[in-house]
């Protein structure tokens, strides 16, 4: 129990600064208007951080379904606790976007593109190519996995773990973000898309379900993959 | 005694390079002028990590009235020093504008705008809507405290905390800060508007008082949940 | 045989994140167009430290034959190992090229210029004056070695070693970037640059072979001459 | 001995980072130009964190003539090394001006600014007013070493202090750069002021020689203040 609901709290902190970033980037008249991508993909790499910071010292700080199945294949998390991480996550990245919508309640009157809106609270293609689309966020997670694995068999670098962690979300922004804006995580995804379908945001458009899928099962496949790979390899 | 000097000169260090900062990206002919939101958010994430650096072996290094107040009430700070705590904090706020005035002396008059001339001492709001405002305000503060709990308790991160509270208020700033310019602090907002008032600026215009019980108000009430949030969590 | 793997994985990281960010940056229509220099040189900051946390409990983490060679001349490398240290970066930067070339697929149709699809890459000089391309490839990994030596040299700092390189290569790019896009490492050019003339991307121009000469030796050259000088002066 | 040139090569490391992103960001046709003054920010900060990386496990890695001469005079530093420190700085902050001259050689004819190209190697006043400027000097450098004997006096961020000077250098460079270009450090503006006068530059103009006082004087004079400051209070 005490483990559900750290993940839930970690990943609701985890989409308050993320969805938050893009909302302060990308909504009309927030001080951060225009911040463009670096903001964005450190805000992303602090949001992890931070998650993990807050979580990380009663769960394992997965705050991602990803993680938490690829985890689970390669025997470093036990399958009985899978299904309640996952719910958690799930939980806790609605809530976050609720409270993001309130912090920026007199915003989304003030901006008046729907898709602009929608990005806030999930991600989207630069270039729609399901396929190609499916693939990059494949790619992204698995690296993600990869990278958490390495940073985690560094036992050195205890103390510092969910700072690497960021470091790593933040150049995964930078470098592999550009397709598709990153998902990596099917509970960063779905939760906030979700609270977009739900809440009374000011002349929104649609919540494109057809791309939902791809943010959910790409980093689901990739995280398998790399935490394989992973283990193959070293 | 020397708490209330370590509180006031870390206050005055965390507005030096936080106001600084301001005055830097936004007056006119400043080398660092259109620099934007970025360095904003980083230049305030350093200034509040300097301020522990230089305040936290002697003080709390709360720097922060609302911290003060949300410790005091869960019970990790005794009552009977906050008075002091926070009196050294305005103090030192004020002291931190006085020098960041002197410190950018031609720019005053160089720039025109009253309202960008304010905008270095004291926040304000991107849509002014006080009910939202204060509920920006109420959010963030409430993070800030959630976040400076779980900082707390990493115990593994020991000599890493100040920057990792650096790191919190920039990403505070990165992703919250967008309709208020988070002063999630009321000594960081009344202490540098007083100096605004008093100062000898350059056509300077009004110090907009009408709003000034929001950043005051707003991170009281946020921080007090966000901490008994945070007991009742973990 | 550990060892090769780990060189060859860490340089396929290096080259993942390394040149995902000139992508992420140049490529039309991504996410991250024209996030600037700061992105890329924080990018590939990133891109080593991270290559280097992957590698590093297994490998030495070159991932760089300018540094294995520099290391191998002071002595403080076997030369019997040089070779397969060697053949592993190179091996894995073509590989991290081909991912790139794979996440970003949508991406190469879209993007009309050659050159920017080339940068993706290999370097290329801001103005072409081989013999000060040379030079700068010389002394940026000149400096590149003087620091990894001093970092190392470090050893109250263990567990952030990974970092500060990322720092160093951060602050190589911000600095003495400008004029050639900063090799500084043979097969960070050569294994893309072949990547580049191997595959299948749409409308791509030529490899510019008869650059491809100067970020391999001068890299060496500089390497060796900063490895000596250290070992000279301290 | 050591000392002396540990000082010398910590300070050429300094200025071939410091200068060397100047002119990356400033130069005609440079890969960086236009970064802006977060880079430059940044770009400092690396500076100094990596020329304390190089000299300081030999020498205390002053780097700075208002370093040395502030520790002198609140005990902290012998007097006889005075002299050797400082002229090691010197030339130390000569030869790294050369080295960055070499590196962007191409560059300089292509750029036809002469105060860009001066602005390499020397600070100079947004707004020319020697009293303010002077002043803001003086706050700059009475911060930086307030906040030094604060980080030093912090042991237990031991491994971590070079990267925390680094933060203080780059949040003096956002808050306070802005009026003069924070020299904070008369061998950082003398000597490649100086290099600029002596080098074959192409099309350059003077070297304001008249305003190179203010930041020799300036720094000293808030050095020696902030460090009995600092005595005086903690």
């Amino acid at each position: 129990m005490a483990e559900f609901v750290a993940e839930l709290v970690g990943t609701m902190i985890l989409i308050i600064f993320g969805a938050g970033v893009v909302a302060g980037v990308s909504l009309r008249q927030s001080k951060g208007e225009g911040a463009g991508w670096i903001a964005i993909s450190l805000g992303w790499g602090f949001a992890v951080a931070l998650g993990v910071y807050v979580s990380g010292t009663v769960s394992d700080a997965h705050l991602n379904p990803a993680v938490t199945l690829a985890f689970a294949t390669i025997g470093e998390f036990p399958w009985a606790q899978v299904p309640g991480y996952i719910i958690g996550q799930l939980i806790g990245a609605f809530l976050g976007a609720v409270v993001v919508f309130l912090h920026y309640y007199p915003h989304w009157k003030n901006t008046p593109d729907p898709s602009t809106k929608l990005g806030v609270f999930a991600t989207g293609p630069a270039i729609r190519h399901l396929t190609s689309n499916f693939f990059s966020e494949f790619i992204g997670t698995a690296v993600l996995i990869f990278g958490l694995l390495a940073i985690g068999a560094n036992t050195f670098s205890d103390g510092l773990n969910p700072l690497i962690v960021g470091v790593l979300i933040a150049a995964i922004g930078l470098s592999l973000g550009g397709p598709t804006g990153y998902a990596i995580n099917p509970a960063r995804d779905l939760g906030p898309r979700l609270a977009h379908a739900i809440l009374p945001i000011d002349k929104k458009g649609p919540s494109d379900w057809a791309y939902a899928w791809v943010p959910i099962f790409g980093p689901i496949a990739g995280g398998i993959v790399g935490a394989v790979l992973f283990t193959l390899v070293f």
